[in-house]
């Protein structure tokens, strides 16, 4: 055998690895932080801090205000434990919720209720940001097909939207519609579930007889679930974020539909978060991974998501919104101005290996790798005397792993003895503890998202403006207008661009009711509206 | 209609706009520069080093070795244009092979030839890095269901390999696999294809009646398909990289097999390159792009794709092998140490602001953003009066947008009139083009990934390491092992950790072969080869 010299000498240290690695053997995961090349010293004087972030995690767990800003409780690790709820409302609201989920799939299952077209054989989630990621996080990673087909809705895209019900054509009478939204007035999620029920009504079916809900108590889409009659409504609270609501409803109801063993899933978390309230912090996995992303600079690196194994796909995109939507904010705790935040992408290797690996290996040092590691394969042929395709996963993490270290780049390994519902709720349930420890860490509130509202707002006022152009247009059909003339009559400023946007949208999207006058010049094109009896719905 | 006073006020001034904004009108695209916060300055002072890119690019499209590390030509622009080419063999080459693919792609959907289970109705596409990228990205994009059904093994894990061939099951005898390989000697796409041949051996199939292959000529995948005789094969050359392979039969065929107009997809590439030989700066798409990549910090900030539609959900994962695998570079065209790349990532809108816009809006500004935009909307119902999905969906577009320019972060847009084989061929040439002038601005080789060899190296260390310790076990079947003392027997110092590794997983994937004894320090579990009939195929 022939070592490349220069490589293996590299290969930590026996010594150093065994004293680095934190091994949990009660959920098989090993959490591997030696080649971060972080000092001990660094990490011994971050000790008073790691501590008082402890502190922090055990008042939020014991339902202290943890997301001031919302003046709400942070109760995502009740979830698993309803023990720890820090009242019997929740506590009993937990379990009953847990109850409903298990009885409705056990109930879909045998095939009562079913729909207009017999027993339910797929489910069609409509939800976006925390109300599909996690679901299509676990879908992907443990769905094993013993259960209901899982299909998504997850943006407002009208192409995306007929792709996924053309899919489901002929079908949507064994299809049961799941639509979340904690608000219950999420607009891309209404958008879905309007276009979802009138395919229903379309195909000549009752869609409340096909319909779930999972959303706040009282909201629109509660209010609307119960008038309609809808199958089943199920419980969010104001005590649960989107991004950390993949072990309540949202999450739990879809795994089950699809066969998956949510009691393992929580039980999986609730070991992890075990291990996470541990003092000793060399002992602590939570704790050694906040610390880990603190110490490689507090956010100046990009955090690479490396799994090796097709499953684990989404956990960079999970962990995407975990990460970024909980840390990346610009005012700590106590309102001053701060930059924070941790930028995460990656896909899978060895895939990525030919994608953009290339630039770890010899371009910008400015992240670091998360590898995730499985042991355990299914089975496969030999490729190779003695050797199989699994054999070449590992053999590809474990070159690339030493070709980046032996280029001073740093990484982390999580490994895994298997994927299953048990390791993957562990898997989540030590990223978003790490996600809360390095949020006190760095004095932020890990658990609001004040920056999304302006352009919610922002797109509300393109909407008005729309609506606005298409009103004086068709109040003055027949005459053709430009851009600018558009502006000065709704007496607008600065918005000639958008009326140029949205004008365009028109005359090609709703050629009926809208022409354009073309000219060399794109700016210069005139638009008008088409003479017509007023008509109510749009004329595709 | 209440326009929120501090962010219309922020919208760019319609003369700015018209402006920094290039029309392509042949190719119905726009690209839209004027929230970059760029100084007309800084794009007039650039001029000199822009215009010795555009030289650069010129002398590669006439055929100057623009490779020089690897001694190669570059030559993806004449596959959409094979007049181009700098000598008639490689002119005859382009067009025998696309005739090659044009040709089968007819056959195959004529029916003859089919598979030994009838008409080909599904093609398994076997291939990684830019042997999947391209394909995988055409395919969410264009794909409307009118040829063959395309799946993908992109990688070495046998559990993705069994999902897939599973989902194939009863029906390999109708699939065409197309196995991709340049060198012909890629390790995963070697282990899919024996697994996939061992599948169709399973299944009585005989793989070489249902396989293609795409290879460089006489390499090791052309031999074997030359004396298997498979169905097809169909070249690669040293002269087009992996990553830009998309518009050779690497991207043509798999695309032609599933119904995409390909003459549509090369005529938008090649009416793209025209723009971007454009000398006048100001009216060069790809040049700007370049330049406004170079002014963005050349490569300080992050790249962050947001395209507004579904179906373009893998274009960031596409760029981000064409991005940072030919910018990620460690050393200038004259050997001098450098760090260059841009990070690529983003999935789509408005999906993403639910999950990652938050750390955007508020957090670290270490990014610009690249939207885009498609002005054609599939037909809709109203959602609101007046209002359908797709109306939303561009509302949530110049929200965020309008937003994150109130905030100061920094995006550029890309408008394309709709979603056709032609403009996502445009689309692609734009940013290839943009890549290469680039390339030239900050002196780098854009064309080879000398980083990547590494990895893979240490990786055949990696099984030469496993191997080693399976026969070390195997000879003393029987008598077990400290990961120490099997360390010691090889001879071999500082390996301890990936013979701790390597034994794991021997003894959870081969059971029957091998045998731990444990310990409560898992680091001191014992390692045993058991007793038995030297057998040549593992005991799954």
């Amino acid at each position: 055998m022939t070592i490349p010299e220069g490589l293996m000498e590299r290969f930590p240290n026996w010594d150093r690895y065994r004293e680095r690695c934190l091994h949990l053997p009660r959920l098989g995961i090993t959490l591997d932080l030696c080649r971060l090349r972080i000092r001990q010293s660094d990490l011994d004087a971050l000790q008073p801090e790691l501590h008082r972030a402890l502190k922090d995690i055990e008042a939020l767990e014991a339902g202290s205000v943890a997301n001031p800003d919302e003046g709400r409780m942070v109760g995502h690790y009740w979830l698993r434990d309803p023990d720890l709820a820090p009242d019997s409302t929740i506590d009993k609201a937990i379990r009953s919720s847990l109850r409903g989920v298990k009885d409705f799939a056990a109930r879909v299952h045998r095939g009562d209720p079913g729909g207009q077209g017999g027993r339910f054989r797929n489910a069609l989630l409509i939800g976006i940001g925390g109300s599909a990621l996690g679901p299509q996080f676990i879908h992907r990673a443990l769905d094993e097909g013993k259960g209901l087909c899982l299909r998504f809705l997850d943006n407002t895209d009208p192409d995306g939207f007929d792709q996924v019900l053309r899919s489901l054509e002929g079908r949507l009478g064994e299809t049961l519609v799941l639509v979340i939204s904690k608000s219950g007035g999420t607009r891309e999620t209404r958008n879905g579930m309007l276009e979802t029920a009138h395919a229903y009504a379309r195909a000549g079916l009752d869609f409340p007889r096909h319909a779930v809900a999972i959303t706040g108590e009282g909201s629109r889409l509660d209010c609307l679930a119960r008038n309609e009659g809808w199958l089943q409504r199920l419980p969010m609270w104001d005590w649960v974020g989107g991004r950390t609501s993949v072990m309540s409803a949202v999450g739990l109801l879809p795994a089950a539909l699809s066969g998956i063993d949510i009691d393992a899933f929580l039980e999986g978390a609730r070991t992890m978060d075990r291990a996470g309230r541990e003092t000793r912090i060399r002992k602590n996995p939570a704790v050694q991974l906040a610390a880990a992303w603190y110490l490689m600079g507090k956010g100046e690196r990009n955090m690479i998501l490396l799994p090796y194994r097709d499953r684990l796909e989404l956990l960079s995109r999970y962990l995407q919104q975990l990460v970024m939507e909980s840390l990346g904010k610009g005012r700590d705790l106590s309102g001053a101005p701060v930059r924070q935040g941790i930028s995460v992408f990656g896909n899978k290797g060895s895939t990525d290996q030919h994608a953009f690996v290339q630039q770890l290996m010899d371009g910008r040092n400015d992240f670091f790798v998360n590898f995730v590691e499985v042991v355990e394969d299914t089975s496969g042929i030999e490729v190779e005397e003695g050797i199989t395709s699994g054999d070449y996963l590992f053999g590809f993490l474990a070159g690339t792993r030493e070709a980046l270290t032996a280029r001073g780049r740093a990484s982390l390994t999580i490994t895994l003895s298997g994927i299953s519902a048990r390791s993957v709720g562990a898997l989540i349930a030590l990223y978003e503890r790490a996600v809360g420890l390095y949020a006190s860490l760095v004095g932020i509130n890990a658990y609001h998202q004040p920056g999304v509202e302006a352009g919610k707002k922002a797109a509300t006022t393109m909407i008005e403006l729309q609506l606005r152009v298409m009103a004086l247009l068709r109040e003055h059909a027949g005459r053709d207008f430009s851009v600018e003339e558009i502006a000065r009559a709704l007496e607008l400023v600065d918005v000639e661009e958008y009326i140029h946007h949205l004008c365009r949208r028109l005359v090609v999207n709703r050629s009926g009711s809208f022409r354009s006058i073309g000219s060399a010049d794109p700016f210069a094109t005139r638009y008008t509206g088409v003479a017509q009896d007023a008509r109510p719905s749009p004329d595709n």
